[in-house]
């Protein structure tokens, strides 16, 4: 069996070796743990986020960036195709382990997750552990972790701080927008996971978004790049036999569908416990490929208007 | 003169070392050839899908996979742009040698065609042969081929089976769908080939096809793979003079066009003598810009509706 | 900080290496300067195209080629992406040096500007120059430069001609046409500069454009392919604040707006005062994300009525 940290590693070497042209900063800390900062301190770039991308996914996905549209603006899209999506996105990818070390908190993705098994159910479902010396490990954060937490992370990941390599984007970035329009595969699978599917049957994936502008706050963009893929995310998935859960996919089977992301907190007075806990994990369609019949389904559809909204075009 | 096999080789060797990341299997028979199965045991991949096409093609195009839309209808598209066509495309991946030997049988191209010149007269209208010692050949095939058969292509080749390498994909496969929305170039000029056009005339060539969904059987598998070039390929060629051929290139100027593939095989009986032997090679659409006048052409449209109903959207 | 002459050299190593591939030749010239022919003596490609682009833009980019559409017409797009834009396209892109030696005379663009300093208030205003021992520099030119020219390069630069690497593509060829769409993002940006703004600001990039057929003659190629950035092209910038100069980027703010270029030349008697200096540095569109606020800005829209009448569609 392959492993994750391992494949995911061109990914991370072009990062560090083209840190000038790509717009980010490599820093090695007194423990040896080496720290990508994508978007901290630095501007990052659209490569570096298709690269943060790339590594999330484990080194099992192609990325492109082209210019496309939604309505009559133009907006960069981000295109992936995922190779074994079910290890790629969920044992990977998926933003699986809430990191919290001192008082640093992170949403924590990639690679690394596989050597901490976090969370346990997932890797039990995919029958999967890695056991890699080096580990690779994506933060969603607003300012790096230090030592302290570089070690926590080694520690849970059973190797050496010096062998851990860290990326770290705020949500509030260009990386953050780019990875997570990169998440748009990976949150359907997640649904699909959620809602009790074996995601093993899912043979092959690929999807687009739209990649979202960098707001004011850091609450605005987790509003407006998830809005990306709910609004105007598209996945295609190759599948060993139809279910009846496809059709569940997109957004617009949610009840709080139809308003931006951040409007729908707002009205829920920011109680997560009131949203539809799906909706940020929900494309705006899918299109499902059965292997088996040869059947081809397409649920869901595009809405340029709340996108074009939640981006706040003037 | 380039030689096609050496300028294939980058691609086979991202095969082989990604082969896990890819989703394929590399065996090296008894006799030392080297068999990559991109789709008979493996899932393939995406990516792998790329790779095979630019195998085919020499090593002299570029590729890309974005998601696209046919009518309302998310769907990936393969991208090419092709260096040196008339070699690139009749050179290496024209499916020009029907391979049989023993029981086996199956469509091969690639560049190991310029050793063993298949067919002879591509050759000689295109004054060249390659003399590597090493060769490369791809098989749209349901099975892989044993040693006997990979002997025959060696000493067909006139090389060495340790210096040969085979890759093999089903036509009902992720890669089998991708290789041949990757033909959209070159079925073009194999038609103008065909019409007595001397192809050398074509200096550079670009084009895309939508990939076709994965289907129940080989024979299905066929006509929706084809009808992705026939009724939604898109050929942008740059000639050496204009010639009313070009206008004869789409589809819609065959008598059969306007029914899905499958459809005008089963109403012709499966009797191939009753079909337009050339409709599986017109693209839906083609520009041609004449680099001597400046004049630009446009021919053909595409079909979204008979390419859904290809599909078999539900 | 980064040499721009060091970070466009896999772009150039990849040209030099895959030559044959690439359509492109290279020589080495006695005095030791290696000058790449991109299409004055040979066809180029596509992907020649594309690796000029990224040289001119010091790597600090990537590429993409697509089949879009204009209107109902098929035509390449290249798409872009930039990192530390100011640097790479005003810094390297602009073609800023009028090159004359002996009777050779060129637009010069690319990094070695950077060590040559031409023109000088621009890397005033960047707060930049380039210590590399290495130069690269392209030429939009008809004929290759003899030893003279590239001797006078060298000493203007600073370095010895054997570390100095020349790539040359007329206006009329296809890496002209690709290179000329790749300059949609550096255009704004030198419309920007003109204008007083301080392009610094501007954080991320990113545009896509078509690329333009061959034409006949010399003058008509500049018209096409500058109406492909004029009347089609797209910018999608990120800046650290607002500016009502924004506004004013979009071609269609321009008095000669409406027509080809090669029309509004025509028309103006080839007097180039009568001519808006700043229309082929305005492309059909551009949206500006502030990052400090978080809005966004679209102004211009595209025009495929000019374009198609520019690219002469029969």
């Amino acid at each position: 069996m392959l492993s994750v940290n391992r494949t995911a590693m061109p990914a991370v070497r072009e990062l560090i070796d083209r840190r000038d042209e790509h717009g980010i900063a490599v820093a090695e800390q007194e423990n040896g743990a080496t720290c990508i900062d994508c978007g901290v301190h630095v501007p990052g770039s659209y490569r570096a986020g298709a690269l943060f991308v790339e590594t999330c996914l484990a080194g099992l996905a192609t990325t492109a960036i082209t210019m496309g549209r939604v309505g009559d603006v133009p907006v960069p899209f981000l295109h992936l195709t995922v190779s074994r999506p079910a290890l790629a996105c969920l044992g990977s990818q998926k933003a699986g382990w809430v990191l919290k070390a001192g008082g640093y908190s992170a949403m924590a993705s990639g690679p690394a997750r596989a050597l901490s098994l976090k969370p346990k159910n997932t890797y039990k479902m995919l029958g999967y552990r890695d056991t890699s010396r080096t580990g690779i490990l994506a933060l969603e954060a607003d300012s790096l972790p230090d030592e302290e937490v570089t070690g926590f992370i080694a520690e849970k990941c059973g190797i050496e701080p010096e062998n851990l390599y860290v990326l770290v984007a705020p949500t509030r970035s260009l990386v953050g927008s780019v990875q997570i329009s990169g998440r748009v595969v990976t949150a359907t699978l997640h649904k699909l996971e959620e809602k009790g599917y074996d995601v093993l049957r899912i043979s092959h994936a690929a999807g687009r978004s739209p990649i979202a502008p960098i707001k004011r706050t850091g609450i605005e963009a987790m509003g407006t790049t998830n809005d990306c893929n709910i609004y105007y995310g598209s996945v295609s998935l190759v599948a060993e036999g139809y279910d009846p859960v496809f059709a569940t996919l997109p957004s617009r089977t949610s009840p709080d569908y139809g308003r931006p992301f951040a409007r729908v907190l707002k009205d829920a007075g920011y109680d997560f416990l009131k949203v539809d806990s799906l909706l940020a994990f929900s494309p705006a369609e899918v299109t499902v490929n059965d292997s088996e019949s040869g059947e081809v389904h397409h649920f869901g559809r595009l809405n340029a208007d709340v996108l074009l909204e939640s981006f706040g075009f003037l």
